[in-house]
């Protein structure tokens, strides 16, 4: 028996993205599940004291240029938004919701999530946006309104983030756990694929 | 006509080791040459503002794991000193001196060091260490003593850091161009291999 790949992202980055178009298929070619966690990396990086990657000066140059090619070599398409990066905690709202009231529906919304913002530019840190992407899934876009409006909701995604954070130590997005094993950014992809591959160390 | 990879290291690197273990075949195979440029993380992250990884905390831990099982994974041999990080101005200076006098013994010179440090624990932040590390490669040691204590040679390095960081943009360590591409860290090196095989993008 197999545990799934704990898959933790955050909407506003772009390795998170280019991780999520990947990570379903490299799970499945070794017989695993990915368990999709929403996280928010304002929250992480508050912690550990750094701030976003494109922030920093001249390594954000060079972050931009990493992105693009990143996912060019892969095949992905990527549209480095205008508005970036950005607040997501609706969107993680949604996916908390999501998670524990449809769970088979939670990679396909992610991926078109994803989609929205960093292929179609559309600014995903709006509720109304997440809502419409929501819509265009086939989901209850009323019921995810009034769901990521909710102090439970809201309380869940609090509680999950800090447990990422300080009892699991994710610091940044994408980060994968397999069995245990952490693996930090799109970067670490190949290595996590051959790690399963060997059936570990 | 190619012109040779720009391969810059701080001998204080994990990651420049692993990558410094790795750059003269990759560029062989490619019918590349390697410029081995020596820089200053501290220099670095001074002007970007960030700190030594294994400072910050939660990353810092996540950190020691990747250094070792990223070298595991490529059968390089590395043991994290007890005494980590490391000042390594000397042995920045001795390979600045070495590169206007002796430009062939450069490469093997930071090789020695680098395996001085990460296989064998030897404090290279030491001159004396550095100095018994060239005497084992047949350098002269005295004139290495007399280079690295000389203004020459410390302007020389200072400038070319300052150069590297603002002019170039070397935000860490490894930093390699191709053609003036940027490639950051040991985990680029797969990428670097593939853009030099495509020849470019």
């Amino acid at each position: 028996m197999t545990t799934p790949l704990e898959f933790y992202f955050d909407f506003s980055s772009p390795y998170a993205y280019i991780a999520a178009m990947r990570i379903d298929d490299l799970a499945a070619r070794h017989g695993r599940s990915v368990d999709w966690r929403p996280m928010l990396l304002a929250f992480a990086f508050k912690a550990i004291g750094t701030q976003p990657l494109v922030q920093y000066p001249i390594k954000g140059d060079y972050a931009y240029r990493d992105f693009t090619r990143s996912a060019r070599e892969l095949g992905i398409p990527l549209s480095l938004p205008e508005k970036f990066p950005i607040g997501t905690v609706a969107a993680a709202r949604a996916v908390t919701w999501l998670r524990a009231t449809a769970p088979d529906r939670v990679a396909p919304f992610a991926k078109a999530v994803f989609q929205a913002y960093f292929v179609d530019g559309r600014d995903i840190s709006a509720p109304d946006m997440v809502l419409a992407v929501a819509a265009e899934q086939g989901l209850d876009a009323e019921k995810m309104r009034a769901a990521i409006d909710s102090e439970p909701v809201k309380t869940a995604l609090k509680q999950a983030v800090d447990e990422a954070v300080s009892q699991r130590g994710v610091f940044g997005a994408p980060f994968i756990f397999a069995d245990g094993e952490p693996f930090w950014g799109a970067d670490r992809l190949d290595m996590l694929d051959r790690w399963l591959q060997r059936g570990g160390w």
